[in-house]
């Protein structure tokens, strides 16, 4: 049913003539058509617009070619949906002005309907449909219930969560309510993306990597599991740990159809940490879309190489940055098209 | 000569009672009474002050009882010394004000005769041996020409580093040179300092885990192995690398002796990717401090059981946070000393 199936066939293990491609952020601020809408309206404007954002979710596909869509949307509506307000403010990121910090927060936390409250992001999926109109696979996705503490917590993004950190380990039964909360906000919300039609989801644990191996099992790798066991008969599901390598081999035993990998894990180190049988999806450092595109021609067909085609899908190790010429993020699409 | 030797014997291999402990930034914000010359004296002032220096380098052997002494200053007086300006803003942090950009930026750095521009740093090591007396021994340090790469370039602190990695990827040839004249300059500080009586150094890559493996070998490794090759003679060489984990090996077989460890390597995945023979220093997560101190104290032990009493320096996997109670650092050491 759908055309170009590469990346469902990718998921699944099976044999293609050349990898899938996708690139994190592909709807993003790289491309000049993206920077129109932004700045006709703003940050969850966008999201909330299911016109608009079906629109962005199809950009990349129009414009670069890439394997898959990803809808346009943003992993801190969840938090919104729970009556946590989370505003974007320009050069500052995410900002949550009341953050989460005593029993008395958590308390007040809800777990929403979320076909009601997050309608808005059904909607868009089923105008990305309509507008995919079946030429790819549409990907949903949902942050980590850990990434999304660290925000709830911390009020802002941060190089270190420090405060998000301190709750955890000054409050750890506090924390865990506010995990099993959002585990079980996300996996409504998720059954309910499924249910209108996404053909795979991602689950983005961008702040893993702050925790050591234990803690993570602990404040992370629990709740994503259990986000993993409730959608893997349902759906493929992408698990993105960034800088989580020491975790690969629980994620690897864990359901999940693939795993992310960052740049600094090489394709041999990401094979054998997770056991080699799993599809695995990366991980081209992303301030490398800035050099030369004969050198990310090569960069790209080593990569292939070094993961091997099958069992693969090419992306970035993050998510794709603003300042990349469209050429470059065009280069490396072409070059994963080129091969053979 | 130095009454508490624990720290030597351990960087050489040898068996030892109880493993020595210190913690980076142990100099640092926590403590009241540097609070207290921080309201006094901005931040250079302290790093150039060699009384000032000398003073802040000795409140942690005196008020919390670590076995190592490092001297305080700063990763970023090389590129001052260079002729890179540098400086400290509140709530920003380092603030270069004329980042390098091209070749005639690159041309302009000044590889400086460190006895000369650097002469506050040695005279600060003078003055802390004077207070020290002999009781612990004192470590001093430089960054990697990576990360002085990092500063000099992005002109600031940054999550990602995009500007420098942008730099490296794009203008190859002039990030190697800037590159060697960091090393050059460093290698040359770094014998000054052994000269002026450290007893060990230790080189901080704290932006290393930011390449991937290929790149690190390329723009980083590659000048950490010259100074460690042309230190490790005269004196035990410590390389910290921040999130480095794929390059313990080329580390534990480069002659220094002791490798530094984050908190997101396990001592096991630690001692198995670093050969299993070198000392290793690390590693616990700086904001698990700020859990009950009862929890502190179990923690360190079985941090200890895990690597071992041998060949292992008790540390935090990166430095002390501001607002870690002193009780709480006095319990992390402490822990250690009661360790049998």
């Amino acid at each position: 049913m759908i055309k170009n199936d590469l990346f469902l066939k990718a998921l699944k293990g099976q044999t293609v003539t050349r990898p899938p491609v996708w690139m994190m952020r592909q709807a993003g601020r790289y491309l000049p058509d993206f920077m129109r809408l932004k700045a006709q309206y703003d940050f969850f404007t966008r999201c909330q617009t299911p016109e608009l954002a079906a629109e962005i979710t199809v950009m990349p596909i129009d414009q670069i070619g890439t394997d898959a869509a990803i809808l346009f949307s943003d992993i801190l509506v969840v938090l919104q949906a729970m009556d946590i307000p989370v505003e974007m403010k320009s050069d500052v990121g995410p900002w949550i002005p009341n953050p989460i910090a005593t029993a008395k927060d958590v308390d007040r936390v809800l777990v929403p309907d979320v076909e009601d409250r997050l309608n808005y992001v059904l909607q868009a999926i089923i105008q990305s449909k309509g507008l995919l109109d079946n030429r790819v696979p549409l990907i949903g996705f949902a942050g980590s219930p850990w990434t999304l503490l660290c925000y709830a917590v911390q009020g802002s993004g941060s190089k270190t969560f420090d405060k998000a950190k301190a709750f955890c380990f000054s409050q750890p039964e506090l924390a865990h309510r506010l995990l099993q909360k959002i585990t079980d906000t996300t996996i409504a919300y998720l059954k309910a993306k499924v249910a209108t039609g996404v053909d795979a989801v991602q689950l983005f644990d961008s702040w893993g990597g702050l925790l050591g191996p234990d803690d993570y099992q602990t404040f992370s790798w629990q709740y994503l599991q259990q986000i993993v066991t409730a959608l893997r008969t349902e759906i493929p599901v992408i698990v993105f740990g960034k800088g989580c390598w020491f975790a690969l081999r629980e994620m690897s035993q864990s359901g999940a159809a693939a795993l992310g990998i960052d740049w600094t894990c090489s394709a041999q180190n990401a094979r054998y940490l997770s056991g080699g049988a799993i599809t695995l999806q990366g991980n081209y450092d992303p301030a490398k879309l800035l050099s030369p595109t004969s050198q990310i021609r090569t960069d790209v067909h080593q990569m292939i190489n070094a993961f091997g085609k099958d069992r693969y899908i090419v992306n970035l190790g993050h998510g794709i940055l603003p300042n990349i010429p469209v050429a470059h993020a065009q280069a490396f699409v072409d070059a994963v098209k080129e091969y053979y």
